[in-house]
């Protein structure tokens, strides 16, 4: 079976790295800065090299097309190139040189394809430089409106507007991915975190996006001094949340076995040892396919004791969201690929969010993850394997052509 | 029976309240700073006006004394004029003014009293520009070599040492305090706790300050994606750390009802909402008047399970203290005078550490507290009535004036 060029693929991935490489060894990449740009250019470059049209929207979001055979709907496949500060070199990037790799592979051993395929960056999928995350696909699914974002701004207070005007990548409405000329999206990306490797899978074949919330928990308590305070006189707000929070985790048992529950954010006050805490917040992070399980925790969380240890509790929603279920179609044909490859799999969903996300809105959509060593992302050391890169990229390419064959999904 | 001028002490507190002043209200009079050498030249230039002889020792201790009709060893009382960082108008201060006043009330209304008396500043007590605290009373009792202490560095970078040459009180270190020539060493202070004011009482007979320790207590875990890890796999210190609290917090039952126990400070790594803490650490600061319970509570943490959740647990201990036990001739004195004017008190030892529990070590010593509001202090609205500092002032010059009946204590 036809495999995409692993010496190639290698040479993006060190070609890409060295825009916003960091001491550490990752990348610091944020939209619209010096290396995002550079980096952007730089797939233009390689795309129109292979004869691909290029085209930007009004948000930034770049497409580069290779004719098809017939006059029919284009199958996109793309990712993002913006990194956190201090990220890796596989998030998001990864699916950007994914989609790069299978239309040079296609154009240069002259694939015979009917539809038009498309490689696309999607603008400020990280959300670091503007809030909110996924902007450049939210806005093209209808999540966002342009005129909203365009006043995000940045710390040193330049809207979006202009950083967008300034990039030279501000492009028309029109040119936005529509659902009347797209037959299907499909995008490669990283796990960011540990299933596939601790299940020893090289290939995640994506049903969908879970559903969560995200809810702060505070318990309010009084300070005092750590020498004085009789114990029977306190309220101690960090003993009061950590009867809190192994409250929730006995709940935990009546919920399904794949319910993810993560409380890795803490704010205590005023945080001094001798000062008793007057004020405790942790942060719940739950996810699960089912939006049934995650209505079911909430209500849980609605109903939590009003009191621990003498101290007020009171949560307060900071976002939901449900889940997305990926198009059957598409999630067959990825799996059939993965099979004929020979690849080992796991069907999953995803826990974080991207743009593939937004897209399936209006799009027939699924996503291809390949494994993070250790479940790192968002940091210099995230790692996948060359060989476990070429396996995901190989099954994006079979994948596309199998597509290639459907007039409708 | 006699009592001080009320409106002198009010102008007292007013006047060096300006000395620092914040916009909050309260005062930021860090060691040697422009505000706290303004508030010890207010000192000498008052005590010099009613005829005290002000000599400064090579820690740059302040002593004002007037002198006895008999050849005696002196009778010392005093406090700190330094404050923490938008700290209150009445730690430490309160106790200098209180001297002042006691000072200026037996020279004006013509006290016979045998030995002489002196009004003392020590440095540092806070500790909050150069570590550690109790400098200036802890070089007196022995219990730093003032070599080590010269090297303490700000945050800018300058030594101890230059900052006590340049303040203009570097004195000779045959002015220190010296137990040959002192018979007794008596400190008012606030209570920075909520007893006095819980219980009705005006005035803290204490007893001492009572023992502590303080251990660092850390869970290891292993990070990973809130969206991804499933339960099964996962090491989540903040919920280790949980547990071992609780344990901890269960263990106490066994302990007498007047240990302290606080846990006021917390360190969660990395502190995201997306990622699964990987090393929790909580401080322990305990205290109690009997250092086999102490002991006993420091079995308690050496011997806690390896491993919560999953989470390897460690501790390290940070510093501990052996309770001080006050000289009881003067606890019984200042009882007495309590008593005599007719004010509610408690017998009572001090969880906080002070000046006085250095010098205890060297001269017979004890302290009076008056109520803090609340139990609040190290804070601008630190508060203390006029009345009850009045009660303070009056019960420490009448202790004062029945030491000088005594010649060894």
């Amino acid at each position: 079976l036809l495999e995409i060029n692993i010496d190639s693929l290698k040479e993006k991935l060190k070609s890409f790295s060295n825009f916003g490489k960091t001491e550490g060894g990752g990348v610091s990449r944020l939209l619209f800065t010096k290396p995002e740009i550079e980096a952007r250019n730089e797939f233009c470059r390689r795309m129109e090299k292979i004869g691909a049209e290029i085209c930007t929207d009004d948000m930034g979001n770049i497409y580069a097309t290779i004719k098809g055979n017939e006059d029919l709907p284009a199958i996109v496949t793309g990712s993002h190139c913006d990194s956190v500060v201090k990220g890796g070199n596989y998030d998001g990037i990864l699916g950007v040189l994914a989609a790069m790799e299978v239309l040079e592979t296609i154009v240069k051993e002259d694939i015979y394809h009917r539809h038009p395929i498309t490689a696309i960056i999607w603008t400020n999928e990280e959300g670091v430089r503007f809030d909110p995350v996924m902007m450049g696909s939210g806005v093209v699914a209808g999540k966002f409106s342009r005129e909203d974002i365009l006043k995000a701004k940045d710390t040193e207070g330049i809207t979006f507007e202009e950083a967008l005007k300034n990039s030279g990548f501000l492009g028309q409405k029109e040119n936005r991915l529509k659902p009347e000329n797209t037959l299907a999206n499909l995008e490669l990306h990283i796990e960011q975190g540990p299933v596939l490797e601790m299940e020893e899978k090289s290939i995640g074949v994506l049903e969908g996006v879970i559903g969560m919330l995200n809810y702060a928990i505070t318990l309010k308590g009084r300070a005092g001094h750590a020498g004085t305070v009789p114990m029977k006189y306190r309220k101690d707000a960090f003993l009061a949340a950590s009867n809190a929070l192994i409250y929730l985790h006995d709940k935990l048992k009546d919920f399904p076995e794949d319910l993810v529950f993560t409380n890795g954010q803490v704010f205590c006050h005023p945080n001094v040892n001798t000062v008793i805490a007057d004020e405790f917040t942790f942060i719940v992070d739950a996810r699960h396919k089912d939006p049934e399980v995650i209505k079911r925790l909430e209500e849980v969380i609605k109903n939590m004791p009003k009191e621990f240890n003498g101290c007020k509790l009171s949560y307060k929603k900071q976002w939901t969201r449900d889940t997305v279920k990926f198009n059957e179609k598409i999630v067959e044909i990825v799996e059939n690929s993965t099979k004929a490859l020979g690849y080992d799999y796991k069907k999953m969903y995803s826990g974080p969010g991207h743009d593939s996300q937004y897209i399936a809105d209006i799009i027939p959509t699924s996503m291809i993850f390949v494994p993070s060593k250790d479940g790192d992302s968002h940091c210099e050391w995230e790692y996948t394997s060359l060989s476990d890169c070429h396996r995901g990229v190989n099954v994006l390419l079979h994948s596309i052509l199998k597509l290639d064959n459907e007039d409708r999904l």
